[in-house]
């Protein structure tokens, strides 16, 4: 069945199609499905991957102030944002290569008060307060970060953007992946919570009480008021894009862990938009493989290990989903192959 | 310890450059791990990917001719040739989609006896003998083959080709491959052999009879013996053009299982030649597990169900060993970041 994101006609058309190209079917595996995914959700029977666009959402956590979650101090969001804003971070290179814009938003990174060159100014707050013992921010915050997002998805529905790898940068920000992945599959803590980006054994112990910590405050458990409780201004600035690109028909490769999380509160908010979402990588991370299943869908495309984050492994995959497009343009069908 | 294949000294060097990029160290998994087998085979600590090349070797089968191992006539192999020359087969919308030029490569193909424009001309004969009631070829024609791979190697390497992606295209090939594998292994037929590109159970049946009755003439069991035995002329092609590009520093990404055969053969011959080699692709076939464990590589890069041969599966990793190199180039080190 058809609904706002996904075009099941256009999905069988671009199926049929690839049927019909020169190859054996089903011969491509994969890549032929990638292909009728895009076909889907962008409701044409032959995508197009002209314009894809590498975003990344960047905010601060009060946990990372407080309660020391992550080797890293939380001055490394901003130091890192003005990396990608002069094109030398990871997901910088990895979207240049893939040939895709990449649109860095500031949704609450402390210490960047005064404006960056390349940096969309979005700024909520300069970070959230510590989840462990309140909410993470208000109501009003929350709208607003989701505000920020949507508005993101526009400006790239503006610009003809035919693919979105989405990411995000915050230290300390798998503490509020994890509560909310918790919190909404009613899971403890200790099954979700990992090492993220280097955590020892013992940090991860400690990681985990501070989010049941969290946890035993029993805030909200639907998506949106768990949302503002347990999570961040870029956690809800994605569940702002999601719900807004996969309106305007975008497909959207998810990053890993983090971005699994925001999904995992758009699609509980909204569920047919889980058909516009493609897990691009595996996270190393314990809760996500339980969010790719609570969200339906395929597997993660790649399992190389990758727990950056930045939308690193979304950038990587965008050359496969052009090439997954390209078949059913460029190819010649079987038809026309044996009329010679 | 570095080798004619592989330089121990730039892997070492781009690790420790890799680890001090910004971003946590091995945070981008086996993306990194790329980066640095490229390093080792290249010879230098900062490889490139500026021009990476398709080669896909054709030859004709005579058991494809005579014992029906596989549901498409032997006819297809010529066509889909011609497809290739024109820009239309999926390996060739794969190549240029990845930004490499492909070469087709005709080492014996039926029906091709007049020159096809875009193709080049190799022809041993037109198609091997029935390997289910003799050998294969001649000593004399397999020689013929490892040379024309040879000197593809050769035209990669004038022309400063720094990646190459081998494929092959032979109606019928999983059949010498599956009988290659299994002789060279030491394992019978039902172990190895599988539906190809699209038989059914009783087919493959079929096809596992045809390969023991090969395997029970008991031919010569050394590599370069077997090959001509139950080999192929795009399989003994790739087995030079591996010989000659590891020699030249050139790395290899392996397409599925012929070209994983052809490479059991020349790593038999040749064991160092391993390290330059990199497995694009699992294949569905079930001998291709076991291969890759004789070579001793890593994995395959990516398990997407591909079954078409042509060098589709290692084209489509080309953009993200491009990728890998430019980590090395582009990105900010961790040093840069913290000095502001």
């Amino acid at each position: 069945m058809s609904s706002a994101s996904f075009d099941e006609t256009a999905a069988a058309e671009a199926q049929a199609a690839m049927d019909g190209l020169a190859k054996p079917p089903g011969s491509l595996g994969r890549l032929e499905s990638l292909a009728v995914w895009l076909a889907g959700v962008q409701g044409r029977a032959k995508p197009r991957v002209d314009n894809p666009r590498v975003i990344v959402f960047a905010g601060d956590h009060g946990v990372a102030r407080d309660e020391a979650v992550s080797p890293y101090p939380p001055e490394v969001t901003a130091t890192m944002v003005r990396t990608f804003a002069e094109g030398r971070a990871a997901v910088a290179v990895l979207a240049r290569q893939a040939g895709a814009a990449l649109e860095v938003v500031d949704v609450g990174v402390r210490g960047l008060d005064q404006p960056v060159e390349g940096v969309v100014r979005a700024r909520v707050a300069p970070g959230t307060l510590n989840l462990a013992r309140g909410p993470a921010m208000t109501p009003g915050q929350r709208d607003a970060a989701i505000a920020a997002g949507r508005r993101a998805a526009l400006r790239a529905a503006a610009d003809g953007v035919d693919l979105l790898a989405l990411g995000e940068m915050g230290i300390g920000n798998t503490t509020p992946a994890s509560a909310l992945t918790a919190r909404l599959l009613g899971v403890p803590a200790s099954m979700v919570v990992g090492p993220g980006t280097g955590l020892d054994a013992e940090g991860v112990r400690h990681k985990a009480t501070v989010v049941q910590r969290a946890l035993d405050r029993n805030g909200p458990r639907d998506p949106m008021g768990a949302l503002a409780d347990l999570g961040g201004f870029e956690i809800a600035a994605l569940v702002g894009c999601m719900l807004e690109a996969s309106s305007q028909r975008i497909p959207i490769l998810l990053d890993g862990f983090i971005v699994g999380a925001a999904a995992l509160v758009a699609v509980r908010h909204r569920p047919e938009l889980a058909r516009a979402l493609m897990p691009a990588t595996a996270s190393a991370e314990p809760g996500h493989r339980a969010v790719i299943e609570a969200l339906g869908t395929p597997a993660p495309l790649l399992d190389w290990g990758l727990r950056l984050g930045e939308a690193s492994g979304a950038a990587l995959l965008i050359p496969a989903c052009r090439s997954a497009s390209a078949l059913l343009h460029e190819m010649a069908t079987l038809a026309e192959v044996l009329a010679g």
